[in-house]
């Protein structure tokens, strides 16, 4: 039901752009399409009939999982996935058919538009990320769930937190942690990092250097559940933090909080951004953010919507995205504060608002 | 030292490609080249300069880490990778540039383009993955304690099995070893496969379907370490296995032999893979092994040289390379063996032989 509904809302879009056919061969849109999982699969998707290709390591299973598709197990005779998409096409008369030009890579798109002679291969962007940007009730109950993971764990974590711990060893308990709470992984390399390193926004955390005393500890990471990615970002405090970084750490807050208080159904996302910019700009700290406030999650880590100041778009019910001010110094530290937004009906939801700050 | 020798190898590889210099986008080849780790980070090798280009949040890190390369970070003029790699060119005086064809996407292709208005971009396939085929002693190090982790924990969980653990549990237990041994990560999710759900070659462990008794277990497991991947299969039993089964595990057992035997360097990697594929077809077996005998493995885990009937190419010493033969009965069940050779001056190491049968 729920795939049969995306499946429909897929086909009008195709519909809409003019084209007779998708292209759909990213894992995560094939898994939103299907719930089916493999590097190994290309859909096409037209108003009249829907075809899964995959090669014999998969057949069994995705015979088993993938309903609403005809199934096209390579063989012999066609034995490249151009030649099945042929194969496909001119059985189904198609003549133009959209490819997803953000994850085709050049070599693959030279390859099946050496197959498809007689075609028109149209490059399309984001038909089905699109669809995915607003989750439904389905997708929020997982990804609340990869949120309880990873709060869980960061509960444990601050509570073991010991000068004496090194950057890696946190790391390493944390992505212990994930698994023995039920996750499939984690979403990212998780974060640990002490002062000055937290000033690089994404640092590798890879140094046996101990957390020591009287730094915060910036800990960003995320678990990974039945394919739905989780971010959450604090400052840990070991001993007395000085008054520079708690300021910074207040700032932060208040920005982050002038951002969230505007984020509603309708609300440009531009305006969201820059609530949470400015104000940081006006503390003095402008050219020490440097990075987007925030981003869409879901199936990957990184998705719609962007959440930057160059993005003028309205927010709709069901966007899922964090929000993430940050102030870098180089050589003296870092600070970040990551929650993560529901858009509700009326206004927003912070799934992340029962972890301190 | 060792990464000016790959860049130096890079660099003949170019001059022999008649390019003026490569863009390097694709993570794997940028950490063989750096030592780096970054999805933001674009290399332009040229015989002349080398210059790895970067955004603010790596731009501490990048500045740290990459050596013998000048560093540009992107900036409110320079603000695309595609203007930025431009802009070198432009300096450098460079007119035709190579690109990664099976890494970049298209829409990449078509943004760098854009950019680069009066250049010949020239679509380039493998030329770092050819160097990284074999692989240095430091490499050796590394793989030889991704596969010792992954050993151990097989060791370990051989031990603990039992007919009422779940597929799912032992397959979390695998993650959570990996990480408590010193692994960063898997390389890939761990394949715990009761029967017939292992006649799936990859059979996708979530299920709560318990081992049971008097059936091969099927496990298909590797751990990463410092990027490096590991990959072992091995047959597990609990209860009383029938003799078919135990036929069948015999079978391939002889006919991985029968491949081994002849891997050395100069050794034509099709009669590798035909030594086993026609022992297995003589017993009868032909059509349910339907896939390649192996695949090199490093930084990916699937990577060159891929060990088929259709690879005509030598082997050379320093190429790493799993011989994992199977058969696979729809329905009935399924069986696999998978150890990791390292192809010596001489002949070869089974860098998994120490892993009972």
């Amino acid at each position: 039901m729920r795939y049969k509904k995306r499946l429909n809302a897929l086909i009008r879009k195709i519909e809409t752009e003019r084209i007779d056919a998708l292209l759909v061969t990213k894992p995560e849109n094939i898994f939103y399409l299907t719930s089916f999982s493999s590097d190994s699969v290309a859909l096409v998707v037209s108003p009249n009939k829907c075809f899964a290709i995959t090669d014999f390591r998969y057949a069994e299973a995705a015979s088993n999982e993938i309903g609403g598709f005809e199934l096209i197990v390579l063989n012999n005779t066609l034995n490249t996935f151009g030649k099945a998409i042929s194969a496909v096409l001119d059985k189904q008369k198609i003549k133009k058919v959209g490819f997803e030009s953000r994850a085709v890579t050049f070599s693959q798109y030279r390859n099946v538009k050496r197959a498809l002679k007689n075609k028109v291969l149209v490059p399309t962007e984001d038909m089905v990320e699109s669809l995915r940007e607003t989750k439904d009730t389905g997708e929020i109950a997982d990804m609340r769930k990869a949120l309880a993971i990873t709060k869980a764990t960061l509960r444990e974590v601050k509570r073991l937190l010991k000068p004496q711990l090194t950057e890696l060893a946190v790391s390493r308990y944390i992505k212990e942690a994930f698994i023995r709470k039920g996750a499939g992984g984690t979403a990212f390399e998780p974060i640990v990092a002490t002062q000055p390193g937290a000033s690089q926004p994404h640092y590798n955390t890879v140094s046996e250097k101990k957390l020591g005393n009287n730094k915060p500890v910036l800990i960003d990471m995320g678990a990974k559940y039945k394919g739905y990615n989780s971010d959450l970002t604090r400052a840990c405090s070991l001993g007395k933090i000085n008054s520079k970084f708690t300021g910074l750490y207040t700032i932060l807050i208040d920005a982050q909080r002038k951002a969230i208080d505007i984020i509603k159904p309708g609300a440009k996302i531009s305006d969201v951004d820059n609530a949470a910019r400015q104000y940081i700009a006006n503390k003095g700290f402008g050219k020490f953010f440097g990075h987007s406030l925030g981003h869409g999650i879901g199936l990957e880590i990184h998705e719609r919507p962007a959440i930057n100041h160059r993005n003028n778009d309205a927010l709709k019910e069901g966007m899922v995205f964090t929000v993430e001010p940050g102030i870098y110094l180089p050589g003296y530290g870092g600070l970040r504060i990551e929650d993560t937004i529901h858009v509700t009906k009326k206004g927003c939801k912070v799934l992340t608002d029962d972890i301190d700050k």
